[in-house]
């Protein structure tokens, strides 16, 4: 990928900023023929949309997206869809402190330390709202893989972790946590509560899980199927750590205890095991995908922070305005959308040098 | 970065398989007049070299590395480099086993499911062996960025983990393990030794940190400095996880606990803490550079484990011949030049832009 | 580059068709702190504009461009720019005929063939139209540059060619044919006017000439400066040649006469002559860069040509509407576009590599 | 393309150096399962070899390829396929004239220009050997698209063109100038004859025809069909200048002339005419695709030129050693290898995208 068009042969572009007059991405390479219209789009930006709940940032965003080109008559032509959405909620708040000094955990300061100088309204490029644009694309994506269902939840906040014997995929839209553990999400409640009161943040692991991946798609060595869904979960805002499979923990095994063993199926072996996590050798099995992605805690807090101004001087900051008290959870589905959109482009690739 | 190249403007192509004639890389993009000889190479392949101790594979490879192209009168021309390392231990064995049934936890299944058949001579082109053409293109790409020094480690082994209090950075070449706590160390050599007695494996977790990067290398959104560097890790054989920073730690704190305070510095910040990693919104702050990488255990082993035969029916495999108890131990050298080549490409990617 | 992307660090993604309700182009690579408004755009694409006179198509589209991302406070900042140009006079009108048969010389039926409909509106994507966001584009393109001044004319209608002799650059915007030479200019008034009543159309050859770009531009072996050019310039609809500097005519001269003398100069050689066009081992040597490239006569003419319909069978079609009698004409500032974009390209690739 | 890299999913990367040990391509993205061998490349190095005859160049080399990785018992893997050839009439000569004076028309200038110093020993990385790696990598690419049979000639040398009427693609190989006209071959005999022992040298035209390309090969807008060959074409040393269809000529055409008539047929449409050249809106249309490329003449001459050294002073300079009189004449096999590749990687970018 290079700068900000992400894929190989099935790709996107996104643009805009927190405070421009819209954001959007420009879909290139998709199949020709896909039934397409913005009702196939909206629900994953609405699934997305922040002012859902009190556990998210209060900005209201309709997040109404258009396409611009590349359907006709109500499907893809395979000529590139641009996606737009517009920013309608840019309070007109004072800046001026955001302007002068750097609020630490964000990317104020190396954004001026690479390009001289940045724009500091809501982050600018920077902010999370770039992930609507992903939402889009891969909502798209998911058009262009019918055969995959994609799945995420949150399966972690402030390190209370859901009960895996609890996990009730049912449950997942029915809280504002996406959270498949009903006990955990009334927990979660309290949890993010007291740290919204408290002006402090929470972080929060995400999984994900991909069913259907046909095995072979992937394309070994530099373009792996799980090299490629680290780059494009590490790509997300605040999200420092992926683990494939059993990730950390399979360090933590002996080659008996992680083994995947294969019994004969009607469609391919069967696994008694999936350590790895649907991924080998940087190839789908054809057993589920399944990664796990980890989110910092919100950057910004109410909380005054040292840290210094465009000059140098020291400063100290606290970072007012609306905010997510846990980034983590509004993750969700961008962590789907950046798996269709990575599962897309392997399928093509796939496609492209072996002809299924 | 597609099928078998990496990188976009310092780029480098791998090829060759585990028992073919040889195996190599071709670098391109590296910048002209570099001083480069064979011996600026060679000592990192050695530290890979296998068969240094009882603790690695027994087969004996010098890895003795060819330059073919672009360096003239010792200095590289701005050409492409190419780089060649001949195969010298194939020991003939009998493959018959392997050619027949899939090997767990190896890409044997998922290259017959995608490719239709493979080289199924020593894991063919899925081998560790391949690693060796990274470092070589690595050692390279460290001349492009005299300004960054890289040094990774084992932290931990079969759970084991070194005790940061004990961390000292000269214990890393003195002992097989490239551990850099001399009690850890020891605890290690009877770990590895009676899980390769009993064939069994162990994983590890390799830490790695950069420190001489300068704050604004990264190219926001989608070539971040942090997906970057996942992307290069997890392509890795045997990785199935990678942390920035404090990574899934950072998921248990809360936003006051994980901010990285700034105080004036002579020349830049200076960070009371570095949670982060030296990485915000992409781009790199002017600290240390700091990653983990978790490797699953080898697959090989010698239990034996149910599996299926390329018809299909139903198999037991147990991997003889010459395996790395710990196939992580080996991948100190390789998570380095897998740094040193993002960095190297992220240093020309800035620089195209930004201009220097 | 790949389907709609153009260019390897300074990039642009074009989408859009004729008669969806806009279109437009992402920049991605451009380097920060450039001033840019609407107003340093306008002016390339008024120059490219229709309807301007009646030797051009009579569709009127203000073409007014719109900057919805990558600008803050009046200069770029380094993330991508997103352009966009309402489609307004998208004349409602029957395109069943269009629908049903393929237009000779037009990628109607190759549309079909490939992604087995098409979008048939005035063309769809496959519209000249699309040129609009290719000039967006370059004029951001040009600010990278300030060292290169790029010229672009028309020197041959149907076959008629300028006087070199009368050759004044200042006649070109004085004519509704950028012809350099007055005389041509109203010889052609004529030629083109004869083509547009009788329903015909004609050919042209457009030069370019860009001074100003220092030696050592160009990326060799594969994305060298003159393979740059040919690919952009092919990449327009309509274009079926491409010379460099003498381009066909040097293969017929002798080795003595082809070649380009060099003298000690300033800064620099001084070079007796520029047979190559600028032009040497794909990198540019100094001198100014001279190309030409052929446009075939517009498709679309009122003379009934022999087809076939969707469904194979024998028909007849004369395209109505509004045409260019001669599309070349405005292909004037495409091929200035074009020329920048690749040149910006280069020039970060240079600076990536060589470090200025 | 990037550098030394060719092609999106068929990519070839090429390297080494006119007086290196050696040099070669690697292919990677190439189908699994193809047959292959080293006897089904060299046949096209023997047609581009050297000193075959006293018309081209007598260094005398075997230019016999080695496959070091990619292929198991003779079919390919889909892993890269790393071909190699070594450099073995390097004849040690004295090439301080030319490392001290810029050879005019030759890279010799912009190479130092660009990076710093440069390989003079026989143009380097800019001589006409790295061809040798294109015919290689352009082999493997014909056995991907065995529904495409490929054929270029010499139409003309010095500007004496051969005669339409008597076009026998028999005589092709029968001739050493690639000539499809036996009295043309006759007259160019004395032609080169007398440009060789004069010191002097020719250009040439190459025509090429791609027959059975399937109707919708291309990627618009920015890696049409057309623009791919452009790119290819250009990127090969000493042309000038390339046509597809008519080219130039049809700029001279009225859109009535050049309009391609289309019929129903059995498969598809009869065109009644070929204008186009196979290719409409940078899509294959399914006629034989066409086209034209100029070698300018061979820029090493024996007649003394004015040039500058490396320090900018005056000086004279006249190529001696081994020379094509008519480059142009070894570019055939070059032409050839060079469409391959680009419609290996233009049938697998549309079977990514359209599925088949």
């Amino acid at each position: 990928m290079s700068f900000n068009t992400f894929g190989r042969v099935f790709r996107f572009t996104s643009w805009g900023e927190s405070h421009g007059p819209a954001l959007g991405a420009v879909v290139d390479g998709c199949p020709p023929g896909l039934a397409l219209s913005e009702a196939d789009i909206q629900p994953f930006l609405d699934k997305r949309r922040p002012g859902q709940s009190r556990f998210t940032t209060q900005r209201q965003e309709p997040d109404q997206v258009r396409i611009l080109s590349g359907v006709f008559e109500g499907r893809t032509t395979g000529t590139p869809i641009s996606l737009m959405i517009e920013n309608v909620d840019q309070r007109s708040k004072d800046y001026s402190e955001v302007a002068r000094a750097y609020r630490p955990g964000h990317a104020d300061y190396a954004y001026d330390a690479k390009y001289g100088f940045r724009d500091y309204r809501g982050g600018g490029r920077s902010s999370a709202r770039e992930t609507a644009a992903r939402v889009a694309a891969g909502a798209v994506a998911r058009l262009a893989i019918p055969e995959v269902s994609i799945l995420a939840w949150v399966s972690e906040i402030g390190g209370d972790a859901v009960d895996p014997a609890r996990f009730d995929p049912r449950e997942i839209d029915r809280n504002p946590f996406f959270c498949p553990d009903p006990q955990a999400a009334i927990r979660w409640e309290k949890l993010v509560d007291d740290a919204r009161k408290s002006g402090s943040s929470l972080g929060a692991v995400i999984e994900c899980e991909c069913s259907g991946v046909p095995a072979g798609w992937g394309a070994p060595l530099y373009a792996k199927l799980d090299s490629e869904l680290a780059a494009a979960m590490m790509s997300i805002n605040a999200v420092k750590g992926i683990e494939i499979g059993d990730g950390f923990a399979a360090a933590r095994l002996t080659g008996e205890q992680n083994a995947d063993p294969m019994r004969p199926g009607n469609d391919g072996p069967t696994f008694l095991a999936n350590h790895a996590g649907g991924i080998a050798g940087g190839i789908s099995t054809g057993q589920p995908v399944r990664l796990r992605v980890a989110f910092k805690p919100t950057s910004s807090i109410l909380t005054p922070v040292e840290t210094i101004d465009r000059d140098g001087a020291a400063a100290e900051i606290r970072t007012k305005g609306r905010h997510d008290p846990c980034v983590g959870i509004r993750g969700v589905p961008v962590v789907e959308a950046m798996a269709a959109l990575v599962l897309a482009d392997q399928k093509l690739l796939h496609r492209a040098q072996c002809g299924s």
